[in-house]
């Protein structure tokens, strides 16, 4: 598999600063224009999301009928601005955008991100008119645009975010999202997987900057190793199609296309001015390029967090391990509907697992059917051992959770659980899978304490078993690919 | 709709006392053969769950090496116990099961639960030797068997519960399930979504009372207005039809099975020894009997939880509400890939609603997209009202989740929102679907508070769009199944 799929440590500071669009992540100061005398006002999020990064350069405010907001001196407009002036973020309503380019044309500012929506995706004439003559105000002028109807840029190495509550730390997770909304929630399901970003860009109707500029920068920035998206539709088909299929040649891509139904469609017009486009399209393009096409937001983040945390599994086949012999079945089912192969384990395995493990209510065939296992760091690894060294299975399912898990006798289970379940992880080179359910509403907070603890020792860590299994095929079809390029291009070039 | 299926408040202590099964689960005494001396023994966990429901009568540890278990007396056998003795939970190995049996129908015990397993499922001739021998034994005796290889019964108004961490308060969901441990991931699922229960049965390999027999007994139950069930495979499938059809006309049933695929399948011979069947068949079965089949834990949930808070909808029509025009879309997606249909709304009720809705960033074709509508409780049963006396669409459904929603400015937003939701669902007679979406890291605590107090005042919630959509379209199929009856009724008898 390529370098840049791998779970690569990022280093923050390691930025280029020769891409073009490299700057607009690193801006040395930011205007915040419409920003609000009233504390909660919606423009003051901005504001706040720049205070949450610990922003370090020069945050203007920028209202006429305010001396301060939050703290801050703020300027009646752009042009009173004394220092130089990066990257503008505009909170005004739509009519007032024209005169605010013109300003950030002669101020020199390289950026602008028209927060401010009520434009095409409206529906009304008047407004769509706007939206071009917009566009040539910052043409003319020499500024880019980020939007308009867009939340903008979330890049915790240059200090960016659009709101509090999104991770300070790093990591190599890079989004392109046509939707605000869907980014916060990207961001915020991911968080609670365990991801950290590199860029996150909300880019709305994508009037100038599209999904294919930020596509091609997102491939070819060093920080990014794996790439998703939220997508409604494509201003050039033909552009993206070949910057897709750069992007997924070099990196894991993953794409939601919202409007996949003719009523999404619908609701995208009126969202971004989107035409969605055949679903049917979208199969083939990501089919033909590659790229991993899913069909909602938890699936999306599924799909990051095991291209960010496994290695792509070698074969479909899978060992399951857990408690619970119904579980085991439903655990069965969901793998192999996922595309996965669940081979019965072969004598002489069953044989040697059949040596810890007792008879009664477990099975040892595999799915390997003992709760008591992740309550021994010493068998559970030595089960790991066992099947790994047999080259019997490609892969493994963990899945743990339920009453049992939390006794009222046993204060500690949680923690010498995640232990167990870590050193079961590291007792193998075949990627693993842990899935921790979350089903006692007494237990809420233990599970979701054993779930940080394998994270942050790096376990890849799903909600169900059906999602893990989902994830894990798309791994293996991943490598599948990678080996089918390398055969043509082997092809090619003797 | 028949009135088995609506919301009956139900009143724990209007018991029959006429079904021949009502005993077993409001037992006089409970006797626990193996209960261990040592406070965490496997055996225990049954004390622990009688404890945790406040068993009013007496309660019998058995354990020939112990004087006192958990503050009890013990005794060396059943035959030792002094006064009468209704229901016997066996958690001593197979082996000993023959002497048992033979002990409790001397004793007159009505009900033994064999929780001890390694009998047929084990795939041992011997052992499948043990389970012929014990049922005979039983059936000479003239004792009930539930199980082996199950975790029995749990009724909160008869203070019966298998392990501790279960709701003590009764609801009208009766729950059949072959697996313990999916069973005990039901009532936590369906715990955490405001679901109670009336009774549920785990009955493991069902030698004795199987399947049928306890879907029968649900279906006479008057405490049971929902019956979900958990199966891998039915003994009797003619008797289990004719069962089946007769409960799926009087009340809503919802079956998971385990082992639809072939791996499944070998894994629920492990399991409970049972020949899992053809999926095929089983998805002819449900469709002709009526009942619903799901395929995972949560969709199971989705739709019992819908079944009890939800009046099925009398057409496909939804109205989406909630914030978020990228996540709007996607609802749209997710609501007609379900099968319902998402008319926009008219003319006349779009500029009805515009006369409070923003231009900016929203739309109000349908979704209804706007996130500050939750904010302002006036605005929200106002769109409600309009909406629902459009006649334009037939159920509601409305999200909400993501940062915004809990601002550091505001702290009582979650009461208020909360506030503002349950007056929406108030504010009209059509069934409201609610999504709440936990993605925000920091609001986690938030969030489920405000999932708490939608299901305290009787809202339905589900997680994601998907699974609402979901659970609303079998509502609206549960419907039309009573309408076709009723007509090919109609037809019988003119």
């Amino acid at each position: 598999m390529p370098e840049e799929s791998r779970n690569a440590v990022v280093q923050p500071h390691s930025i280029r600063q020769h891409h073009p669009l490299d700057l607009y992540f690193h801006p040395r100061s930011v205007a915040v224009v419409g920003a609000s005398s009233r504390p909660d006002g919606r423009g003051n999020g901005f504001l706040h999301g720049l205070f949450s990064q610990q922003f370090p350069g020069p945050i203007y405010p920028v209202n006429p009928k305010a001396d301060t907001i939050l703290g801050l001196r703020a300027y009646p407009q752009v042009l009173d601005i004394p220092g130089p002036l990066d990257y503008v973020i505009s909170s005004i309503p739509a009519a007032g955008v024209p005169e605010l380019l013109r300003q950030c044309a002669a101020k020199g500012v390289r950026l602008v991100h028209l927060f401010t929506a009520g434009f095409g995706e409206s529906g009304y004439q008047e407004r769509a008119d706007l939206e071009g003559e917009i566009l040539r105000i910052a043409r003319e002028g020499g500024v880019r645009l980020l939007g308009p109807n867009c939340m903008g840029l979330y890049c915790p190495a240059g200090h960016l975010a659009w709101q509090r509550g999104f991770p300070t730390e790093p990591g190599p997770v890079g989004i392109v999202s046509q939707s605000g909304a869907n980014a916060d929630a990207i961001v915020g399901l991911g968080a609670l997987r365990g991801l950290r970003f590199s860029k996150v860009i909300s880019f709305g109707n994508g009037l100038d900057l599209n999904e294919a500029d930020w596509f091609e920068y997102l491939g070819d920035d060093p920080e990014t190793t794996v790439v998703g998206a939220y997508l409604e539709g494509v201003k050039d088909g033909r552009r993206f199609r070949q910057v897709l299929e750069r992007v997924a040649h070099r990196k894991p891509v993953v794409i939601l296309k919202g409007g996949r139904t003719e009523a999404g469609g619908r609701a995208a017009v009126s969202h971004t001015g989107s035409l969605a486009g055949n679903s049917q399209v979208w199969d083939a393009l990501c089919r033909q390029t590659g790229a991993f096409r899913v069909f909602g937001l938890d699936e999306l983040v599924d799909t990051l967090a095991a291209f960010r945390y496994l290695e792509p599994p070698r074969g479909p086949r899978v060992a399951i391990m857990g408690g619970g012999g119904g579980f085991s079945v439903l655990a069965a089912d969901d793998c192999v509907a996922a595309g996965l192969e669940m081979p019965w384990f072969s004598a002489a395995v069953q044989e040697r697992l059949r040596e810890f493990v007792p008879v009664a209510g477990t099975s040892v065939r595999n799915p390997l059917d003992t709760g008591s296992l992740t309550r021994d760091e010493a068998h559970f690894t030595q089960a790991v051992r066992i099947i790994t060294a047999s080259g019997e299975v490609d892969c493994f399912l963990v899945h743990v959770g339920g009453i049992g898990l939390f006794s009222d006798t046993d204060a500690d289970r949680t923690e010498s659980l995640a232990r167990v379940l870590v050193a079961g992880a590291r007792a193998t080179h075949l990627p693993m899978a842990l899935v921790v359910r979350s089903n006692v509403p007494a237990y809420a907070e233990s599970t979701q304490r054993l779930i940080e603890q394998c994270l942050a020792a790096g376990l890849a860590v799903f909600p169900t078993v059906a999602q893990a299994a989902s994830a894990l095929i798309k791994l293996r079809t991943h490598r599948q690919n990678g080996e089918r390029r390398q055969q043509s291009d082997g092809l090619y070039h003797h």
